[in-house]
């Protein structure tokens, strides 16, 4: 469905205008623009995986025309967390104004400091921490900690003339979380008395009835799977989830276990969270991969990347038989993670092929190896209920997501007319308590591709889906200016289309005939030319072989 | 990992041979053959559907090379029931001997009769129901009702000199089914007294713990939502699953709503089911189509094919605002289907589009509007324990399903050494109550597109997966034989590569230039002299654009 853009009326002086730019309508690229009386502020700035119908492409990035010309009224970037999808796209930003500022807790801006680094940028930071207050121009910012699948987690208050706005950044509200650090319920409350004029708040899981499970109640099944392993044991995850790591570190050495982290950006963030103390490595625990193969079978844990069926990753690559760990009969390979909709047969395609090597596989379609990093629909009833805010925008999240949150919402008591469904680009202003639509900015795609970045467009997508699906003929033709007569040619070549090139043996002289014929006709231009050795051809594979190929003709006069 | 492909030992007199030509290490394509002293039997010819590595693939066929040269020794092919899992590929096989006979219930028959019609083929057929028996040379087959997810789905045991064999074909274990007509245990209980040598079991559920739920247990659900549904009612369904759409008439019928079915399979194959008794239409309920926009939207339910995000169907139309029957605010849309992995993020768009349009959504996800088709873990455990199979075959599923149902097995007292994991195209033989692995065929998979059979390779799909992600470029160069002076071109041309053409102003004299060292460095050859395109333009867009687009170079010697 094309959404109906409209320019934003002016925005009035002391309003606050919020524009969603990314991650409304997907999992993924989070961005939000806020400004007022001049002044812009950032949150997050991430990017989105492609799907299926966007192939070759490596990263979507959020659109960033509506703050592309204002880069020096931006006041700062405030990172709720280091996922990809919060930050990955800050280097995209930074390369069009590298001082802006980056505002964070000390893990995340660690991450993207390694990140930017790999883009030879480095950024200006301030680090901030939970109960912190900032002044930014027009804009005060109050940090709150909340509990999610990687320490160190903020949401954001945002105090301005126009009213307060709370912004969750992504979240969960584990009871017992492993490193004690609550979603601060208690600064929800004082801020809910303050009055929170607008909500924004995390959709991922608001279909998702009752309560995530403790991140905590998965450890004692990795220490029974790990305890019972008579082999080897490899445990998959996410490479930022630090908790996730801590358990598996702590379930090895209970059973006496070394542990070998794989994967660049395993090792790499593991490092990161030791340094900063959010990763208590038990002493003796970590082992360097290369000396992993001295020590005993079943003295071993790899902790690995590839979870989500990446075809690069060690996971991959061990379902394949081609990576130095060779999995074999009696190893137990463990994955700890969530399955990412659109990945589920790659990662079947993993499963099977470690259980074809006779590896016992345990994932949380047979075990409690996983539980999510977002509110249910339970927790964030008991958000509603403690923030009592009076206007709702449900973020991160596909339609679906975002309807289920603003149904929530009005449960318990929010107004209908209060709950706003956005998509990437509407426009919000927000004043005396009032939060009103007043435009919507059609944004784009940006394609990352290599090192093309926005170059790719919709339309070289659809080429390369009608390539992979059908493939291509090329016709070659060159031919006597005056006359239409082919002198060389027609060379055709075809690659995934898949018949023997001779059948084209059948459709050379239709190409010869109907290019006299044109020629006779009076038709002289290439591009009229080449339209009739498309329409020839095209005509006659869809005949013979009930297909559509990509038909490339090129008619050159000599 | 490919497979060790083996000859199989000669096979010896009044021995049992059985090859899972299909359906192992899959979900689809099912086909096994048996064959004892010179004589052959088919049971079920289906197809599978292509994941996203085998892109612009229609089909996929078992790989018929073990029967194509002994066709005439096949004397039938037992369709136990009418998925196209089953049934798919049946006209591609009488396609090679037209008169093989098709035996299989009246449902099975007179769907698979409609597919051949379509193929313009008219099959010899023996249409056969439970407790019948059968003898085709020398195989004895037994016909055994068994419950599913279609009407009218048989088990078949064979019997021969050699040892007996009971294959489940697709089947659960409703209690409480529909139709009255119960998965026959009495008879899996004589036969199991009789004894049955090798169980060919159906293990599509076998790693999901507990018991399937009652088909049943959906008609109150679809009942209460319809009844509150303020506006139109969409229901979407496999278009074979008739009890699916029984419960659907009946709920609608319960409320006063009239049906029209839309979608060309719906409309075909309930018009079988109800000329042969299976689907019972409440009086005054179905309309035509073309009627249905005269009945108040409140008064009106359709049920569409599209469950699964196909592109085409009903469904997605209509999410798409594409569709006749426009989906707006307050219609109620209906997913009862499963979610077959792979599908999920065409479904989720589908849905996220119905939700954009208004409409209430309500799927397997948020409410219990569908049960599977096959039995689950529990249900197995009966079955091995009522049956007391001497060797097991787990069939039909992927190597994680036919694991679980191995481990099932061995649970209820089956030795592990007589429960086999096989591949397609495995060699089983059976004499004597014992069962030996004595071969293995490398069996391919046999694409169809289009018109065209087998004849697209893994290579091609290659070809189309590097096209689909990357695009190409063509490079086409006209030369002087004898200097490798360029007198056309270089004319480039890329598609999927999305950058402006302009680009390439770049690259062309290097082409050039390395042509004309070639030459000097006596290089004529074409292939050689296009190699040497191939790499200069390969290099030249890796280092400027890391990436790798496919490279159609063509040199041609005036």
């Amino acid at each position: 469905m094309p959404i109906t853009a409209y320019e934003p009326r002016p925005l009035a002086k002391d309003t606050l205008r919020v524009i969603p730019v990314g991650g409304l309508g997907e999992i993924g690229r989070n961005m939000t623009v806020f400004e007022i009386n001049g002044k812009l502020l950032i949150v997050d700035c991430g990017v989105l995986f492609p799907e299926e119908h966007q192939p070759g492409v490596d990263l979507i990035l959020p659109d960033f025309s509506i703050v592309r010309d204002r880069l020096d009224d931006v006041l700062g970037i405030v990172l709720t967390h280091g996922h990809e999808d919060h930050i990955g796209a800050v280097p995209y930003l930074l390369r069009l104004k590298r001082d802006i500022p980056l505002i964070g807790s000390g893990l995340t801006l660690a991450l993207i400091e390694a990140k930017l680094k790999e883009h030879r940028i480095k950024p200006y930071t301030l680090t901030v921490a939970e109960g912190q207050t900032e002044q930014f121009g027009p804009f005060e910012l109050e940090f709150v900690a909340v509990n999610h699948s990687i320490p160190d987690a903020l949401a954001v208050a945002i105090k301005t003339v126009a009213g307060n706005v709370l912004h969750t950044g992504d979240f969960k509200m584990d009871q017992l979380p492993l490193d004690n650090r609550l979603t601060d319920l208690r600064a929800f409350a004082r801020l809910g008395e303050e009055g929170i004029d607008l909500f924004l708040v995390d959709s991922t899981n608001a279909d998702v009835p009752g309560f995530t499970a403790l991140e905590r109640s998965i450890g004692p099944v990795l220490d029974d799977v790990i305890r019972r392993a008579p082999r080897r044991v490899v445990v998959a995850s996410f490479s930022s989830h630090v908790h996730r790591v801590q358990q598996v570190l702590d379930a090895a050495h209970n059973n006496g276990r070394r542990v070998a982290l794989l994967g660049r950006s395993m090792v790499r963030n593991m490092q990161i969270a030791a340094e900063l103390g959010y990763l208590k490595v038990p002493e003796n625990v970590l082992i360097d991969f290369k000396k992993a193969g001295d020590i005993p079978d079943n003295k071993i844990v790899y902790m690995s990347t590839g979870s989500q069926g990446e075809p690069m990753a060690v996971l991959s690559r061990m379902a394949n038989g081609e990576h130095q760990v060779e999995i074999g009969e009696n190893d137990t390979v463990i994955l700890a993670s969530s399955l990412i909709p659109g990945n589920e047969n790659a990662v079947y395609r993993i499963i099977n092929g470690l259980m074809k090597l006779g590896a016992n596989v345990v994932h949380k379609g047979n075990a409690k190896v996983h539980v999510s990093g977002h509110a249910a629909a339970g927790e964030l009833l008991y958000c509603y209920n403690i923030l009592k805010p009076k206007n709702v925008l449900p973020v991160h999240g596909e339609q679906r997501h975002l309807v289920a949150n603003a149904k929530l919402a009005q449960q318990t008591g929010v107004p209908e007319e209060n709950t706003i469904i956005a998509e990437d680009g509407t426009v919000i202003d927000l004043k005396d308590g009032v939060a009103s639509v007043v435009g919507q900015y059609d944004l784009g795609f940006v394609y990352v591709d290599g090192s093309s970045v926005g170059e790719i467009t919709d339309a070289d997508l659809k080429d390369r889906r009608i390539l992979g699906e059908e493939g291509f003929i090329s016709i070659i033709v060159v031919i006597e200016a005056q006359t239409g007569r082919v002198v060389v040619g027609p060379e055709i070549h075809a690659k995934g289309f898949a018949e023997d090139e001779s059948v084209f043996d059948d459709v050379k002289p239709k190409i010869v005939a109907a290019l006299a014929e044109a020629s006779k006709n009076g038709m002289h231009d290439q591009h009229a030319m080449q339209q009739v050795v498309r329409r020839t051809v095209g005509r006659w594979v869809n005949t013979s072989y009930r297909r559509r190929p990509m038909i490339v003709p090129l008619v050159i006069e000599a």
